[in-house]
């Protein structure tokens, strides 16, 4: 993938020439993905956007592993078990992807086509675009304390996964779900590459995780191998442009010194339209307007699925966002393909099908 | 089961009183299966009619092992195992079903509420009616030979399992496809209560079953174990009220006699739309008229969902037919339960639904 143009791996240059491409589509949770699959169907490759450094969205960001009932035909399945599903429907359609970057710029030209332009400089020229954005883009929720923001990416991260080695390090995990229960845990029961200290810290006592996790860190607080402490950071101590330590308002009205090396701050997800409001598209309650026979905006060729868009009736559910993107699909393939008609063929008899899905040879 | 009125196990009397209820799904197909569970999450109790004596619908019926590849979140499935996962989610609401029937009346009360017969009497009285009837009960392709309807169900049947014991008999299969292939296949090679000789018979040379079922068939006909005969039936021999013999126009324009002690006609399935068309509902093409926002038909409480409705837009695929009966669930929510909001909940989240799904207990 290293060079390929906007991949997420390297910041492409403006000068570079628009990728030239027949579907953007704006988001890479469920809907995004089955959006992928069935434009494939109708003979449309796809070039997928997301904020987040993953596929899989809100279901694989804020519930990885918490059973999903209603999605048809499968009784019981977790966002990240949907999301690998829906992966392998759409990989016989090879999608690229473009992740952790937001979709900074859309304007249409005098023929008809958009020009799609990144957050880390990725542009497109495309006949379509499809938003499938959810509530907008994901971005972690920030800490309030002034001075904190300069350590971002240095010694505050918002992912476990990018605060590199912990060997040695006073480590502050701020949060009280799940996951920052778990990854506080995990930190505090590591055998090798040792943190020096482990904080959880959260501003009230009652914390949302789940009564199985809150045994196991009450446990581990009694074996001394983490703290829980209740409070909120209310300054920051440097040296040498290092942070080396964080004021604590506790809630009895004092304060603490705690010496640190890293925070974590995971404290979830807040959504964020971004520059979308922006674009010119008919909105209703920051929600995209669509008819419902094609879910296509305001603009022609800019199509809306998910729990972005609105029209009477509209139920924020998955079920109903595969709905969408199918018959969005459909009206895309009528402007990709103008010259050929649009056909409704199935997937258990038609030969055309089964050459795109790779199960007879082309 | 057994007793229970409309059951299908027994035609129950005209006298009984009928069956209190809040919800009746015509079809037991896919789309009427999800409507069974998007009903149950509203709290809502479904009795369910179908033609056939099987659940499941025309994916069961004519596809039951092709693979299926553009469900959601299911890269590949079959019919049978939609049926079967289906059948699954749907099992904690309970649906009652009622199957080997059609709907054979509708009417509305004064009070808003549905009188609902089917074709073994079984009467119900309710609030809201689903009409997932795809593109209506199918009914087996009848035989057109003149004299041969008098021996249906007792020497002719559309049904492999419906006719009793082969030992001893001349049995004759009509048909061209897989299906018909493999029940005089299966018969042939009976080691126990051997029928006496198996016949295969179409009108044509060249069968749509597959090549590897066409390679077995010419195996057994080269070891005499069945003959496959082209031709068409064109009259019939009776002796003290039995069939004993069918005559058979051959492609040659010959005839030969053949004696029979049992046909199966195994020519397919035919859809009907029944008495459905009568009821006062409005159409299109044979189709009913629903809107947009809760799939409901041109009379309030009767809604259509899947492939026999028709709007701006639609596709007769199975993804829209489950986002239908989500929308149409809701909808009927606010019909049943009048008295209480109709809330979204998500299955990730809800205790509530947790409850209705015996997840969590009551």
């Amino acid at each position: 993938m290293a060079g390929r143009p906007g991949d997420g791996n390297g910041v492409a240059s403006p000068a570079i020439e628009p990728v030239l491409t027949d579907a953007v589509i704006v988001g890479a949770g469920p809907v995004g993905l089955f959006q992928v699959f069935e434009l494939g169907l109708q003979e449309i490759h796809s070039h997928v956007v997301d904020a987040l450094p993953f596929v899989g969205g809100q279901p694989a960001q804020l519930y990885p592993d918490k059973p999903i009932y209603d999605v048809p035909g499968l009784p019981v399945t977790t966002g990240q078990s949907l999301t690998d599903a829906l992966m392998k429907q759409s990989s016989p359609f090879e999608p690229t992807f473009h992740l952790s970057q937001t979709v900074s710029g859309l304007a249409q030209r005098p023929d008809g086509r958009f020009d799609v332009q990144t957050s880390r400089g990725t542009r497109f020229l495309t006949r379509t675009v499809f938003i499938a954005a959810g509530v907008g883009a994901f971005e972690p929720k920030r800490l309030n304390a002034p001075g904190l923001e300069a350590f971002e990416e240095r010694q505050l991260f918002h992912h476990a996964s990018q605060s590199g080695s912990l060997e040695g390090k006073r480590v502050v995990v701020i949060g009280d779900d799940d996951h920052a229960v778990d990854v506080a845990l995990e930190i505090a029961q590591r055998q090798e590459a040792r943190a020096r200290s482990v904080t959880l810290m959260h501003r009230r006592d009652n914390l949302r995780a789940d009564t199985v996790r809150l045994h196991k860190l009450r446990e581990q607080c009694e074996h001394g191998l983490l703290r829980f402490l209740v409070g909120q950071i209310t300054g920051v101590e440097t040296t040498d442009d290092r942070l080396t330590g964080i004021d604590i308002g506790l809630p009895d009205g004092g304060t603490e010194r705690l010496p640190v090396d890293t925070i974590l701050s995971l404290q979830g997800l807040t959504p964020r339209l971004g520059p979308l409001a922006d674009w010119g598209l008919e909105m209703e309650k920051k929600l995209l307007a669509v008819d419902t026979t094609s879910f296509c905006t305001s603009i022609p060729g800019v199509f809306a699925v998910g729990d972005i868009n609105t029209y009477p009736g509209k139920r924020k559910l998955l079920v109903c966002g595969f709905h969408e993107c199918t018959l969005a699909a459909f009206a895309a393939a009528a402007i990709v393909h103008p010259d050929r008609p649009v056909r409704l063929e199935y997937t258990t008899s038609s030969t055309r099908l089964h050459q795109l899905l790779g199960v007879l040879p082309r």
